[in-house]
């Protein structure tokens, strides 16, 4: 136990990494440690990386990475892409290009691979950048793949995401339209050596004049992130929409639904642990079997429960 | 509000869309319906059909759709895919071809597309089957791109799970890997015309040689779903599944996972109303703001939420 707080004082990654499993699995002990070191919390500025896949959005994210630390800042990666080279599922190159982030001392990625998270994916993600905004971060990437809805939209809850697009993607391009393309606050046309670069910038261009936010007007940059061609623009871009949400307000907004979002999910936690509690397994696999049987529905089954934890909640010690 | 009801005992398709609507935006009116027409479910079967962006996998859905339709079995379909032609964001072909399915007096679809569901995709998705096996759907498909991590997992929860691949996606295959593979009950390899078909179902089956369950053995099947060849071997392969697992009483049990997963939701609904009613939104903002400004930590924040509801929770009549 000791070790874990001596460690996230002390910057240790291996620490960070133990109390990240240790919340995930939903132990007290991890709460307790985060909310003890809670009021470290506020200094890491989140960046969500988003798009299809094969864009090349763990080599741009690499890169930015890197120039990030050579000015001495510490990053956090949470990877949510199963694709993602840090989550094993990626071709040797790539994989060995990656290395190099694992042994920079400024660097700490957590990959969000192969676990499951039903229903949970999103609160998982935000517990970890919790943790490694308590560990001292300074910038935490979410790099998710923009294809299906609820990834794009753990991207979205970033302070700045960025969302990369490569050239000959017509048809990605068409999907990104149905409500997800909103969602970037900059654009990046990775591999921007290949034929037609230009063409999806230009129908990148013509899709924000149409959706035009008067406010915010993103960027729409080309990079060849593997030559390292074009990061430091989008590292400028991402520091000027910074700028901008911190300027009008957006951003202290956002914190704030992070923290509204954080305290509720910790009171439905806390309410479901006493719905356990008060209730034996053998009541609730008999309240599913009568579901089951037809002789009552899930409906009658909440209340029953609800019964059931209310007397228990009337013996419980609050402070 | 009797409309609905009537029109949903008589098979209006109408009232079916906006019931399922009704449910999304969490009206008690809605619940009422559902609990009171809960008695009719059970009778559907849900299929999942997942797999990589541009595989055909709606195409595949339509073909077995209209088989299952001809048959005069009730179908819907819900389509979590915003790249699914369904949702519009498909090319002009694809869609004409689709519209032959919303003219089908037996199919029904529902889009998930574009509608912001964070963290609740897969609850949305629970809901829309429950009305539509309500409704006296025999199948229920639920399609979903088999990317992200979450929405794989959402076609998971269906009794048979079709994974859709087509040939030339070797980096696709690699990420599937990572923990996604297991998911298929039965697999598709898509558009067997082009080359390499045969080389991607080889791969399949090698990978399930490695990761072999001794119980079911998934079938690989070859298919080229626009001329609607292979698409009859489909349906057999997952009838086959369907009788493996009521056999086996993996069947009754996800029915049962399925019905806890329900009870729990709405207890949890239920007690977050509470929070909700117990709570002015200037107090849940006062708190919010609390945090924000490190005054107290997310933890203290929700105990103290749940204090109030505690009081709120004992004056409150549950029969």
């Amino acid at each position: 136990m000791m070790d874990i707080r001596k460690g996230m004082a002390e910057g240790d990654k291996v620490a960070l990494a133990k109390l990240i499993t240790m919340a995930e699995d939903g132990r007290r002990d991890a709460m307790d440690i985060i909310r003890d070191m809670y009021g470290k919390t506020g200094g890491a500025y989140l960046i969500g990386i988003t798009g299809p896949p094969g864009v090349g959005k763990s080599t741009l994210t690499a890169g930015l990475a890197r120039i990030y630390s050579s000015l001495g800042k510490k990053v956090g990666i949470i990877a949510c892409d199963p694709t993602s080279p840090y989550t094993g599922g990626a071709i040797l190159g790539d994989r060995i290009r990656m290395q190099q982030l694992f042994t920079d001392p400024n660097i700490f990625i957590r990959s969000m691979g192969s676990r499951g998270h039903l229903g949970g994916l999103s609160k998982s993600t935000r517990i970890a950048a919790r943790i490694m905004d308590i560990f001292g971060m300074d910038y935490i990437f979410i790099e998710t793949v923009g294809v299906g809805q609820s990834e794009v939209e753990i991207a979205g809850t970033a302070d700045t995401t960025v969302m990369v697009l490569a050239p000959g993607l017509g048809d990605d391009i068409q999907a990104m339209k149905a409500g997800i393309m909103e969602i970037g606050n900059v654009f990046v046309v990775n591999k921007c050596d290949r034929d037609g670069a230009e063409k999806t910038a230009r129908e990148i261009k013509a899709m924000l004049d149409f959706n035009g936010d008067a406010a915010w007007r993103p960027q729409v940059i080309l990079t060849a992130a593997q030559e390292n061609k074009g990061v430091d623009d989008v590292m400028d871009a991402i520091g000027r929409h910074m700028e901008y949400i911190k300027d009008s307000g957006v951003f202290i907004n956002k914190r704030k639904e992070h923290i509204r979002d954080e305290i509720m999910d910790l009171a439905a936690q806390s309410i479901m642990c006493d719905i356990m509690n008060g209730l034996s397994k053998e009541e609730l696999s008999n309240i599913v079997d009568k579901v089951a049987n037809g002789e009552t529905d899930p409906y009658t089954a909440s209340d029953r429960i609800l019964k059931t934890i209310r007397y228990h909640l009337n013996g419980r010690d609050f402070d």
